[in-house]
């Protein structure tokens, strides 16, 4: 296992069509807080978070993912990191600070399911406005939470980051002869920083964003259809059987998928065991036995190549169920 | 206009097939508090309730609506109702003090759309457990709000109760050639006692009960999937253009429906403009944009004749449409 | 009894001695709706509120109560109102339409307490806001409740209200000898339009605007403490024994006393009894036996002459205690 | 800096005068899970929950805290830990497994301060109720969260913990000459796992549980208040402006002081800068301004010897102000 300590998920780069409406989404709408912005991105923060930023919108001619990042301990965890996924034969590339904004230099890699990962030790801090109540609007984002990704091998994947990254598993699915369908793993002690589902991928199948309270996201409902993004509600409200969260998922103007997430619980404890889940199970995907839409299983977002900038190649999952069989 | 002062919709009698399964639900899951049963009766109230009850289960052999009651101001009304239905050539029906557990006599009737109801002064009172707080458990149901109902034609039992009866409208949903394809109204200033929808009837739609606050509605749902309810869950939680209420719809053993209700407005006011919306808005029912289940739109409980206690033949309603067309 | 149909408290008009810092306190951070404002006055509504306006802060030299009105059901309501008061010896004033703003003519009387009230059946109605969520704001104001009164005599003013008026008694305080020392009255179906409480009058105690939930309670505290707004909670948050309301009491800048209010019940039954409290009951007050601070008891809000315009004479009350002895 | 994983604050044993009224209290009115009993304890847990216990009520004549602890990563951090106090002189002892219900060996130690602490590896494991809504209840407690201490000399304490045992800090208060006159610490990633205070100690000033939301905080009063434990209400609700958390503070039956707590944020990131604030800060406390009681200051928990079982000596703080100095 690598010897370096990583901290939890800390930022995304989505690629967007246009930013004037992903503003009008992501800052009217929601009420993100807008960091800074220039011409070709726009960076945003939840409430309670002290560094520059959790998310940036970068304008591009298709919608894509550049890269999702993890925030690591110290400078030198890049270092060891990079030596170690280049001696797994992965691609790497670095960033050097002053390339992005507000950001020292990144690690990216290409990880073993294909999903462009980065890692950094240092973001610039900005102030913390958890306590300015007069500027909480919309969902009332407090921070980022986690990713989740479809991937073809879920397995590969869990592998890899549980016995090579460190991270832990609190729940997890299983289907045709007991493979793993779907694993939640965390660094930080909540239900996690990533998942991976079984999919056509590599693609990011959402960003999780953390809410004060359940409350929050029904207001978040009342202000979309307030503002005529009705039609950008794909699921919920409801609880999710699997990690207990009270979740509503959203589709931004270019169809990445957001998802806003309270209520999961304290993952601390080695002896926790991970809770299993059967894929047909209806309280899994959501306790109160709503199904979740089609396009929610088969639609997410292309990644893109570390190195190429092109969209990486997708292709089917190994487990041929790629969503749960309902019998109502 | 009949000189009869209708207070507001207060109790309903279903008839249903196993008191011990109803008790599950209403009781144990929903929060009911029993005042009493017998062999053949479990009588409901919500917390706020003073009197005896305002549900009544009655065991028998088919499940259906015995009947659905309104207070009236005082005894002398009864007396003013009987005469005005009789001279309508509507069949009324007395029951005498002591043939009804704990309430006064009472006067039934067919009513124009062919729904059985009943009107009653007295009742008797018992403890409000509005500050028992220790008691509260599952939706902490506080009261009995409104009755809906599926008629054959909207606008005849519209104006029998705005023109006959002295109902205001607050809220209704117009669609073919502007008829009124839905109509809420009023004797309490809120949005509703009754609403009539167009559809294949006359049956009972649901019955509407009040909540304290909107995580009530969360709990309830989180409270029946742990009881084994999750497929009680019909529709919701979500929030309804028309009424502003967030909602749940829940089956009961019987397949009875069962609205829990929070968040409407005061009516009280003569120059308030009823609020017209037209049946394809899709924010009309969810605001949000969710589409109800085709089962909410076709399923209803069936209503007994109140002299034959057989049930009231039901027909096709005049408009065409039966439910809105979505369009994605 | 007076022929005459009131249907509910319906607004106010408060001296104030800053515009620019009541519109502050009232729309940035309590989130009133600004209808109208000129150079002497900001008219402002709730969410929820069809009509122009339910509360008219006023440019003055000193703060103070210029009236607290009704809305009734017809024009011809002023009429009988106007030859009642007559009648019964109070001054009354006429104010025609056109003399103050948005608003049809209206009835002035100086009740038998001293206080200055006003009937209106008309005012212009505006685009009611309720689902217009992406406006909430603050403590996301839902609409008027109720006008709370210090009184010298309270059983007069009871009397009176309730006997020559139509008001019904929905709860009250009892002290020496069984006096009435405080009481709740209403005349649309909720705990009350207006309440009185023994203590030194004519003074209004405090004006009571409705919230959709609890926790807009909390977070109007939340971003009042942001705003530096702070010393403006004078009391609360708590839940009233007496009324069941989760309340929090405010100071406005020039001291006038602003409650925040969700949560009482439904009192549309003739049937239902008063309910009795006793001063020195602990959970009176506050249900969970917090004591209010004494400023709470003795400071509010001077009323004035509706002829003179000049502060009305204020005096002690007949019932010695001024507040309750909490004995803990 | 001690070689050892702390992992969390993890449970409190508590002597309490009479268990059955402590089982009202706790498992009646806050709704604690029982995990067990026997003549002479309760063991309770949170719903969340997935180890035997969280607090241990303990029958003795007098109320006293006979330990709090802290659970580890591997039975091998005792051994270190054992080394560690060992080598800095502090007092050890021993718990074999068998000798405590439900859980291993534990290592006690009175710490820096005079404080009973213990830590432990290994807790029999049971099921967890996270999901079983249909068993919340009063407070709907979830877990515990942290212990805060009235301690003589918190500059030693906070170095001790901070740079012995590896605790971080993430806010604090400073007094006269910029001392600390109290710290936050967290080896989890929450606001803390326990808080020092300057204060007449080494004293437990009280145990802090997690609530899911800030709904169940108001219901908590609603209830209490119901089951006549309205005196045992000490402070708020309210918002404490350090650590942000939405917060109650409770006095079991024997004066035990208990805080139900929701919402503070994440603190695993190394560049996050502790939080100051000064001890006159009007929002330091309450961040809406409120002033807590004198007796939240002036009163404790008796600690214990690990070694006697006597009652530890206490004495007064180094710093002058045992409260702050509130100007309104």
């Amino acid at each position: 296992m690598v010897n370096a300590n990583i901290i939890r998920a800390a930022r995304a780069i989505l690629n967007v069509t246009n930013l004037e409406e992903s503003r009008r989404f992501y800052v009217h709408a929601l009420g993100f807080i807008e960091t800074d912005s220039d011409e070709n991105h726009i960076y945003l923060r939840g409430l309670e978070e002290h560094i520059h930023h959790s998310l940036v919108l970068k304008k591009s001619d298709h919608p894509s993912v550049e890269v999702i990042s993890y925030k690591v301990f110290s400078d030198d965890d890049l270092d060891t990191l990079s030596a170690f996924f280049s001696a797994k034969g992965l691609e790497i590339k670095w960033m050097e600070a002053g390339t992005q904004k507000a950001i020292g230099r990144t690690l990216r890699v290409q990880d073993v399911s294909g999903l462009p990962i980065e890692f950094f030790a240092e973001m610039e801090t900005v102030e913390r406005l958890l306590q300015r109540y007069d500027l909480y609007k919309g969902a009332r984002i407090q921070r980022i939470d986690h990713f989740n990704c479809a991937v073809k091998d879920v397995e590969k994947a869990y592998k890899f980051y549980i016995e090579e990254l460190g991270f832990s598993c609190s729940e997890y699915t299983t289907a045709e002869d007991d493979k793993i369908w779907a694993a939640w793993l965390h660094r930080k002690p909540t239900v996690h920083d990533v998942a991976f589902m079984n999919g056509v991928g590599p693609r990011l199948h959402h960003i999780g964003f953390w809410l004060s309270d359940p409350m929050s996201v029904i207001h978040t409902c009342d202000v979309l259809a307030s503002l005529g993004y009705g039609a950008s509600i794909e699921r919920g409200p409801g609880r999710h059987g699997l990690s207990n969260a009270f979740f509503l998922y959203l589709r931004d103007p270019d169809g990445h998928r957001i998802e806003l997430y309270n209520g999961d619980y304290l993952t601390s404890d080695p002896d926790f065991k991970p809770v299993r889940w059967d894929l047909d199970d209806p309280m899994r995907q959501t306790l109160w036995g709503h199904a979740a839409p089609d396009c929610w299983f088969n639609e997410a977002s292309t990644v893109l190549n570390i190195l190429s900038g092109e969209a990486e190649m997708i292709g089917d999952p190994i487990l041929e169920k790629k969503k749960p069989t309902i019998i109502n």
